[in-house]
């Protein structure tokens, strides 16, 4: 190889002024790094068939482009200053090309006809250069030029939105809006923020302090009123426990276990005589009370459970017993600390004959907290959140109770030990007595729902304020800004405006049930809470990730979300336990239906469906792919109807056809779960979205309308999206709408982007509540002394040694 | 209305002969609870049609079918003694029917003709009736008859892999097996075992101690061997890191910070002085230190960060500060307590001149833990997890640090203050930097796949335990015997599998990179990732529901697993940003392919793909839905292709047309991010699969191949039918098909259940490691003291106190 002559100098180069509108080019082209040597020597060999380049430009151009001599970083900057500083008056005008500032930089060089070209033509050459060089030149320029300077520590939010959140807040908080007032004014104490680094004794005992609190305040009477014992309006109750979901979740939970559970299951299974004695107690929080149901070996299948409660005629008592060890009592909330009495449920046995699963009130501890003999209470130690409850082990050995504590509204123990009962039948009555108990799973339902609320407070609020990437040189973009960001967040905020109306709906049937539709309620109550529930794991999640790092800081209160929620899957019925129920429901609802006459049933029914079918199959129908189209709630709703019948006709016809081949029925089921845990869904999805449209369509504002609108075409298309496999597959949907269908979705969230702040201001959780930096306007905790200066660093540094 | 005659006692009942084949059917159908008055009228209706009754039976059974008259609890209880007692020797006879049982009672009293009646038509008779009664009548009967005593507290484990699992171990611990085996070793050291109840202090020390062990055993010395430093070998240190990941995760990421990062960054970004002076002492821990990349404002986009370093030529120093709030140094592992030096990324300025992003070595305490001049640390406080790790907030104020500090392979500073590179473009020369940190990717991505092993250990050797629910009257089915939990956790288990595969690919082609593939391997380390992350939060979350109760234990170590695992979605580059580069590296590979010739390329990739399109659409092929063809790989791996390709195509075609309608790229990328995330899933999901393929087909011991077959089909099956809306949509699938992939699904998992275990067993999670009760054998924590007996229930009680 021959000795290559040295690249020419920046200087040289500049000083050429037939190069002058080339060094723009020239330096992206090197600092680019995405070029490769072939593209460069392609732009040099364009640049150099120029008509206006002399020999010596020419070659020192040559030198410039060649691959193997890489100019060094400083003569890069060289040039970049030499831009800088021509095209001064350039700056802010974000819309150049590298061509454009070509012919500028020509220009100040030498007038309007630089280098004996008119200014047109000569642009026109750079432009076909800059094409070769294949980079966006816009963005290169923006890059080139200075820009103002970025991200301020807090800004203000992006947009104002096109509703008023106050008149949001009254839609959302339609029913009971007295007692929601008032919890948030309990709440509004001072008693009443997150107290950091507590251990678990002082976070139990902080929260058994807050749940006297609110007893003082009120709330025991909202539950048990005196006098009128019994009489309580239960849809208050869930509604102020609803809005305390909006603070810390042990408290809620330890709320709900005295007064919803262990108070519930004295109101409901017990008698005049024991409301009378234990309900002002238990308001007062006087007694402190757990439920003691589920056993180590039976957590979904109570109905199994071992612990037995014998009747001793003798001495006119009960006496208790855990028999093995899978019959220990589990997860009893309020056990290992605080209650000084549990609702006891046991296998009642009278004269050697079992009677099936009862409540007794057994005394746990007495009044100085000591335990009572033949009681054995383990703590179940640390969990992955809610550790302000003190959930804990029971064991029972020869624990006498008198006869009375026997909670004998459904079944009496007479004093010679005759037992009687009005419902017949060990299992009916044992469901009754749960059915009872069915206001705990619409409570977790609706805490649920405000855990997702802040989360999506949270999320949404910063996503707003936190910016990242954005256009090269320009100012950096707020995360909802990025479409990704608006489809991980925004279906989630239509989700939870959707369940807000369900669950309006479910405490409303809940509160007027009769005993014709009591098993109807207890199905949407567990389908509901399910649903409900598994929302909020998913919600939470999503806004933890969504607000990365920031996220995952417990300052940030996601971690504490997350983590006191998880459980609302499980308790109060695993999810998947209370999934089979609905479509167990739905099942015997569909046999009823039809049991006069089978044969015709099923011929009506394929002719139902034909019809149906028929509609929606229709050719022009099927293809409408326009906005109007695929924003009618109408289409969302049957099509999600369609699913839920059909689901039902197909589930129905597997199972008889494995009853009639002889399978057991457990086994038959079994083979079937899977797809009654679809029909489950599709069942209780179409409520949701039914129930939404019906609350949506009662608003009076007008103004809230078209927002509303928007939220309800997100949830619906949302839905058939995430099931658009099964729509296709069922001929419900083509190709063509499928598609459409995504499009819109994505569609709509931008148009709700500028609303994304006030559906969650709307949301009206107290800034003590929310608790998080992130969540009020700041991008993170923590750095408050910046404005000290950091001139003091060092005498702060030292203090790292306070790490908690 | 008439006062109606009393109901006749069960006494009477039970002597009349003619009713005794009716018993269980009256008894069934009074404690069913489920029968309407109605149906209880239309029984009793047809049994008094039978014609062996008399007038006085007929009467006496229509008092017992009156729906207004329900019989007491107790006489009930004699219909079922009675039964029990007649029917004593068909106990353990599953199969009767009530009308089985019936012809028996009427046999035990009557002989072989009973009523006068050949026992063959009594036995028609009774069965119409039953059917007429509408319940299980086997179920009835298991519930009428005695049973065995259910559920101990312990058993083992229900079937016997159909492999050997230590041959599998073998094949998963193929790469690497020395090391692995060592870091086994040092983990089984008595020191390592979770220790409860530190708080957070207590823990970060306990944390360094552990790290220090390790250090001592051989880690630095694997990371960094004395003498050649810079001659690791990295991928036996991701097979360490790996290992170390079934223990605390803490441990893991403090080990990462340390030595993975900040070791790394001397290594891969500084040169031969940096390395002989630094790393002797990185290995040994004597000089701990952290990583300080991240800033507040600059988390994902940290070019854009603002930490400044200037050059001050006059000493030789630079001088490094913080310029505002969001410059503050955030998130930095090691830094709230233990670093004694940090690698600082900084906007590097040498005379005025800004160079890009730079790493410069700054001292952040002496020897004495003392923080130094110029520096302040803030804790960042507890976290959702990971609370052993000490992670902090870093300013800096006109600190100085000498020239040699820069860690300067690619940019370097000579003392006169000028400024040279071997890489041309600050943003070149900052992704080169970055790049030669990808081995921080990697092994998050084998940790994450750790994790999801040992979540997936509990849950499924739980799920083989736990029994719940099952034939009424017959013992409990074990949890994994229920359909729907085999889908919650084996396609799991095939994922897990799968990726091990494709880490072990990815590990490899980090190894082995080299200049031409870097880019192609950071691609593929940012998309493995980001999955196996996601991953393991899904499964982790999965296995925590699938445990119910006994998952929210946090001695059942899920809460801990979840809470430590979540960020990895976040750290080491956040999965949705990590996500687009893998779809930006694609589309611009896509673009090199066909830039010659834009137009022919566009031509001929239309060609190809109608090509593929009548491959597959074939509609014999396209149609079939044996089971042949279901379970066979390339039909998997084709369709995975396939959608790839798809989207690839049809996003660069939407980016083309709005680049080409003159809108900026920043723009045009974000209103197709969703795009770009789809392709990247797609692109990531295949080459998985493609990974998972080639690593079975690799395996020479024939034993385990079927089981690997299934696992593979399994996998390939839940990526089709995830998306097999998707695959509709495009024609790829008829209906018929994603139905069957739906079956097929179902039954792989059946398949697979008997493997469970051994397939979980297989990962080799040592004991300690895994730490979970529930893991290893048990049914729940706590409770030891069973054996003592309950008598001492009192004594044990009144240590609650002792709560946590």
């Amino acid at each position: 190889m021959l000795d290559a002559p040295s690249r020419p100098s920046a200087r040289e180069l500049l000083s050429q002024s037939g190069l002058a509108p080339l060094i723009p080019m020239l330096y992206v082209a090197w600092t680019d790094g995405e070029l490769t040597a072939e593209e460069l020597r392609a732009l040099g060999e364009a640049a150099r068939a120029q008509p206006w380049l002399d020999l010596k430009a020419s070659s020192i151009l040559a030198l410039w482009v060649d691959p193997l001599r890489p100019p060094p970083p400083r003569e890069l900057a060289l040039l970049r200053e030499h831009i800088r500083t021509t095209a001064r008056g350039l700056v802010g005008n974000e819309h150049h090309t590298l061509a454009g500032l070509g012919v500028h930089l020509a220009q100040v060089l030498g007038g309007d006809a630089p280098l004996g070209m008119p200014l047109p033509q000569l642009g026109q050459a750079l432009a076909s250069l800059e094409a070769t060089l294949g980079v966006d030149g816009k963005e290169a320029v923006r890059s080139l030029l200075p820009h103002a300077s970025r991200t301020p520590h807090a800004e203000a939010p992006s947009h104002t939105a096109s509703f008023d959140p106050k008149a949001m807040t009254g839609v959302l908080e339609r029913t009971y809006a007295d007692v929601r007032k008032q919890v948030r004014g309990w709440l509004e104490d001072a008693d009443f923020h997150y107290k950091e680094g507590l251990d678990t004794p002082a976070y139990r005992d902080q929260v058994f302090a807050w749940l006297k609190h609110l007893a003082d305040d009120g709330l025991g009477q909202l539950a048990f009123p005196k006098g009128r014992e019994g009489g309580a309006d239960l849809g208050a109750f869930i509604a102020a426990f609803e809005t305390m979901a909006f603070f810390d979740l042990s408290l809620v939970i330890k709320a709900g276990v005295h007064f919803g559970l262990f108070g519930s299951s004295i109101l409901f299974l017990g008698t005049k005589r024991h409301h009378q004695q234990y309900l002002p107690k238990v308001a007062t929080l006087e007694l402190p009370g757990c439920f003691a149901m589920s056993e180590l070996g039976h957590g979904s299948n109570v109905r199994d459970c071992e612990t037995v409660a014998r009747y001793d005629a003798k001495t006119s008592e009960f006496v208790i017993d855990t028999p093995s060890e899978t019959a220990r009592k589990e997860w009893i909330g309020n056990a290992a600390r605080h209650a000084r009495m549990a609702t006891v449920f046991a296998q009642l046995e009278v004269d050697g004959e079992r009677l099936g699963v009862h409540a007794l009130l057994v005394p746990l501890r007495d009044a100085h907290g000591n335990v009572l003999p033949g009681i054995r209470i383990e703590d179940c130690g640390e969990k992955m959140g809610l550790n302000g409850v003190d959930n804990g082990r029971l064991w029972f050995h020869g624990v006498r109770v008198p006869r009375e504590n026997l909670l004998d509204r459904y079944g009496q123990v007479t004093e010679a030990g005759e037992y009687t009962s009005s419902i017949t039948g060990d299992s009916k009555r044992f469901f009754t007595m749960l059915g009872a108990l069915v206001a705990g799973r619409v409570s977790v339902a609706c805490a649920s729902l405000s855990a997702a609320k802040s989360a999506l407070t949270i999320a949404v609020r910063y996503g707003d304020l936190r910016r990242q990437f954005g256009p090269i040189g320009a100012r950096e973009v707020r995360l909802l800004d990025h479409q990704s960001h608006q489809l991980r967040l925004l279906p989630l905020v239509a989700k939870a405006y959707a369940l807000d109306f369900a669950l309006e709906y479910l405490v409303d049937r809940y509160v007027h049930r009769t005993e014709d539709d009591a098993r109807e309620v207890e199905a949407l109550a567990a389908g509901l809470k399910a649903y409900a529930s598994w929302n909020a794991t998913a919600t939470v999640q999503e806004a933890r990730e969504a607000c990365g790092g920031q996220g995952y800081l417990t300052a940030n209160r996601l971690p504490s979300l997350k983590a006191d929620t998880d459980v609302f899957t499980t308790f109060e019925g695993d999810n998947t336990v209370l999934m089979q129920l609905v479509a167990k429901g739905l099942l015997t609802g569909y046999r009823q239906r039809f049991e006069d006459d089978r044969v015709f049933a099923v011929l009506k029914l394929i002719v139902d469906r034909a019809a149906t079918v028929m509609t929606d199959r229709n050719p022009i129908a099927g293809r409408r792919t326009d906005s109007d189209h695929l924003r009618d709630s109408d289409f969302h709703l049957r099509l999600l109807r369609f699913r839920e019948e059909e689901i039902l006709a197909s589930v129905s016809k597997r199972i008889r056809k494995r009853l009639t081949a002889g399978m057991e029925a457990f086994e038959a089921f079994n083979q079937v779960q899977v797809h009654l845990l679809a029909l489950a869904h599709a069942s209780v999805e179409r409520i949701v979205l039914e129930q939404f449209l019906r609350g949506v369509a009662a608003v009076k504002d007008e103004a809230l309308k078209p927002v509303l609108g928007r939220l309800a075409d997100l949830f619906g298309l949302s839905c058939l999206e995430s099931a658009s496999g099964w729509f296709l597959e069922h001929g419900y949907l083509e190709a063509p709408k499928a598609k459409a269908i995504r499009k819109e979705r994505v569609q709509l969230c931008a148009e709700l982007r500028p609303d994304a702040v006030g559906l969650v201001d709307a949301f009206a959780i107290p800034d003590t509540c929310l608790g998080a930096p992130i969540g009020l306007g700041r991008l993170a905790p923590g750095g408050e002394r910046f404005d000290d200066g950091a001139a003091d660093g060092a005498r702060e540094g030292s203090a790292d040694s306070r790490a908690t």
